[in-house]
């Protein structure tokens, strides 16, 4: 399939994305934005693998040359760029009632947005670093497989006390499914693929299970595409794939041993 | 010293940190903001050498155990944690006049947002993990040194572009000082001692000397104390101890033979 080459709406929002942690973020929330108000959008893949982001019409769009990005039509082309802004954005802009964010000049905004902030800054950029060295570096390294592995799970380990009496993230009482769950969702839907055992974060598991029941979350986390890397898909090619089992296990051999040289032992906070 | 235990003000801001880059944010924040509306505020400082922000009274106010956190004596003691947050709550509530922040509902508040999140997941996170390969880790291992020097000079180049004809980050036309800049501030003072070299990025230098004029960013960056791993220190360090010269010499040549062992080559974006 051929590339992108630009921007191809002309009204509305358009969205830059890949079948990527962060890309979900956003198409889970244009999905339910859509079912919530009925607002349409527009997307395109771009092929992180072929480099489409470092394509001098995406950069225009965003500098970083990373996706999510999106481009507003209805707001003169205005383009936003990291995750957190974007559903920043598109929430003050387009949930006029508030169903996936909060008030501006509620203590709940800033709620939901320091736990947006923790997955921006942290869960986010340690489990990346954590797939990165337990999957997909040519070569096995101890140390920073450890590291990574070692700082998510101590971040599984924040959020699992977070949701042990909460259904959701940020919120008053037992809180309200909004766009810090979605920051969030992509994330531990593959955390097996990051070497984590969710056995060992059960409140997660229930909020990732209870979010997964929503249209608009199962419609967001097709957008572009399903993920190969979802913990079910992880646990099915296990069970299916002699190969993939094998090199599973000599990934979760070297973390074990790599945890050990080093004495880690897990800790939360 | 003794370490705090507990809260000590009874109103206003009650800041909790210590002299890192993201302590920093804030102090600075709280400085110029107490410089533009005489609005004071108390500090404790939290050494995370002896895991204060591990105690029970600190992670009942921040779960992830980490400083920078505030609590508004002035709003029922709410607590908010993750710098990105602190800086968003801070404005949208004392910063009526916008000095450092633009209103909610503007495309600027989301450009400012926008910077701020990518400071806060991108230049942040891979410039802490280059100071920890590059520097604190006992084992040096080459492939995270240049993975992660050479993410942070990625980062450096897309601010120095963003900078070329801009005075600050956010803002209309050549930018406004504000929280953006707040949130990189303290990540660009420490430059050197990551392993980058300023030289590469004239337009953030200018940047970097032009906050430093202002009297608000400089007490910002005396609270808890000076760091002593600021560029300049480091560079007069470096002069007047022959030990710490020979120290940074071989971590410089480590990561130079790092970067040509896995054909890193600089490119931005």
């Amino acid at each position: 399939m051929a590339e992108p080459t630009g921007l191809i709406a002309k009204s509305g929002i358009e969205l830059l994305t890949f079948g990527t942690p962060n890309g979900f973020k956003v198409s889970i929330l244009l999905e339910e934005l859509k079912e919530a108000y009925g607002r349409d959008y527009t997307w395109q893949s771009i092929n992180i693998m072929k480099n489409t982001q470092k394509e001098p019409w995406f950069t225009a769009l965003c500098p970083n040359g990373r996706i999510p990005a999106i481009v507003d039509h209805d707001n003169n082309g205005f383009a936003v760029f990291e995750g957190l802004a974007i559903l920043g954005y598109l929430t003050r802009r387009y949930d006029p009632e508030h169903r996936f964010s909060f008030p501006v000049d509620s203590d709940d905004y800033t709620v939901c947005e320091e736990w947006m902030a923790w997955q921006h800054g942290g869960l986010g950029p340690m489990q990346g670093q954590a797939n990165h060295f337990h999957r997909f570096a040519k070569e096995r390294i101890a140390y920073p497989t450890q590291r990574y592995v070692g700082e998510s799970e101590r971040l599984y380990g924040i959020l699992d006390a977070r949701l042990a009496e909460r259904d959701f993230v940020a919120g008053p009482g037992r809180g309200k499914f909004s766009i810090a769950d979605m920051s969030l969702l992509g994330w531990v839907n593959i955390a097996t693929f990051s070497g984590l055992d969710m056995g060992m974060f059960p409140h997660v598991q229930k909020w990732l299970d209870r979010c997964m029941e929503r249209p608009g979350v199962r419609k967001g986390f097709a957008v572009p595409n399903v993920s190969g890397l979802s913990n079910e898909k992880i646990a099915e090619v296990i069970e299916s794939d002699p190969e993939q089992k094998k090199k599973t296990e000599e990934a979760r051999k070297f973390l074990e041993e790599a945890k050990e040289k080093y004495g880690y032992k897990y800790l939360s906070p």
